[in-house]
């Protein structure tokens, strides 16, 4: 259940600006899936346009982290916050760049050691050490 | 301000429990330096053995992960849980194995990504595509 | 699946304290219509009276905000606090109340650059500027 | 503390994309202030950049909410998340957009409720009424 | 720093409202200390007013756990919300109440397990298994 | 939906450590039934043996709280974070060792209290109270 319709790809078409975000997700991504995510979103194009905008931008243009080690990053990121959705579509792109069953396995140690540490470090609310500080 | 007192190195050498652990501390970083967290942690020895014994283990043992790629996922955790102490030792950290001030800005941009579209995906309550399934 | 039975109607009425709520609730709303939320707090009359006590005292009186800028910060709380159920009921309260479909656009766009830049502010630990500070 | 170095205008005039930013923020705000989240994220041009533009577009440029809505909703997500840096940022921001005592009173009263009632129905496990469903 | 101003005894005893919860909270406790959080909330008389009468019904009055097991269920809380005041303030709490340094001890290692166990939960995303389901 | 396969008991007996594991959690609970959670992390044995090595250490063996009383804090976790299968596992674990219905009432009514406290403490950024300071 959905607190907004999802759009089928017809209702897409009729729709110039989800059109044509639809279209640039596919040539990116190059495969005719679309996934209910942006389906979702197309019921606020600007929203839709804003979000596609940066996704591109900080997900897919080359950077300084390789696109594996950018969507465990963003695995960590969901899991902490608790979005089953992001959970499932991102580790569903984490194995589509390559992730091996070792690598979910490491991932899921660090992601449930620092819950495990962020926990107890709050719990005794601990100073920074002052070495730590940069600004 | 802290909810339990940290451990002095003169208290830590009179407990044979903490006293292992901080010697291993030290041993295994190949530094005298003991933050904080130890120091509060050193008030229950048993917190302190099984944390640093998994944290060793998840952290420092070789596995499928590299350990600059271990540091940017805890990282990323530690932003969504809010949790001060562990972002500052972490960036630390991660500067000490290697991260370059492009890599930290790539980091951030996927956090700020995430969280975005974590929050959006919850907003929409979006239903996970079947495609993105395993079990 | 819930951790306690959501209770009947039937049930409802042989119990004078949920009775009583179930019957306010429905003055109150003007609609005949109970939600599950009620229905399962009804296991437990006492947080059940002291919670609709306290529901209708902030989000039904008059106040300093309307009822439709109530709702867009209940669905704010409720998306970064990932509840499920508080964000379908409240998305829904607030259609019921008026608001568009270009108001909750906004509203998205809000909690996204809301949810994206507290990351940011948190990962890189900004001090408070003094001017803000008030005590 | 930060985990970046905050920088100065001096730094700022000196870096042309830095400085596009900044004098954008003071145009846009008719202040001369530029609060220490941008004087952090300065560090990260690409991603001060895209930040600024985000909020100009989200919260600067006309739209279906009014500002002072957009900030108590902004303060919300904050407040849910845990955000010191962002809950006094945007608290002086409202202040400023004219938010008086006795609508911050309401607007505690509302995250407060919400924040209780998120935790009744997660506790639960309420499932979502199928009258609330849209898609 | 705060986003309102603290309350100090003379601005407290001029005002009815405020002097009645401060009165009420000093013979409550059988103590003249009355703590921040509540000279925080003298501000919003009303929120003030509910917010103490709940929590004396909640945390004072006899019920079916015990004083001290309400302040451990109290700080796991907080400790989850990141919540840095009531961890402090609860951790406080629980020792007048009779915590001694092994139960905190307990308490931590509890609530560091649920944390990592939590995420793992939520990253393989489990299914609740039938026999949990109650209603 | 998971995001691995969940293992069924014949695949568990076929490999060693998985099948240990099962074994001992069969031993310990006294009872056939295995719950989806070690069934998703047999796909990662080693985290699945360190987990349960954990769990049985903090949760099993005696300790300064009594068993029911860690359930409750399990509990409490569980819902801040938002983890609907612990909250399901927990909330059953609680009852099965002995949790009243009364019990329950009063654990989601400090869960509600605090959940609002926290964040109202948290909107008014109110500063720790020197006396709750220990190290």
């Amino acid at each position: 259940m959905t607190t907004v319709p999802l759009w089928t790809d017809a209702q897409a078409e009729a729709d110039p600006r989800v059109k044509a975000v639809f279209d640039d997700i596919r040539a990116t991504r190059r495969s005719d899936f679309v996934n209910n995510f942006w389906r979702a979103l197309a019921n606020q194009p600007a929203v839709l346009e804003r979000t596609w905008a940066s996704l591109k931008e900080v997900m897919v243009a080359p950077g300084a982290l390789d696109p594996l080690t950018r969507e465990l990053v963003y695995i960590a990121v969901s899991v902490a916050n608790g979005c089953s959705y992001c959970v499932h579509s991102h580790t569903a792109a984490a194995r589509a760049k390559g992730m091996s069953e070792a690598q979910h396995a490491d991932l899921l140690s660090v992601i449930a050691m620092a819950s495990q540490t962020n926990a107890l470090a709050t719990a005794l609310q601990v100073p920074v050490d002052p070495v730590f500080a940069v600004g």
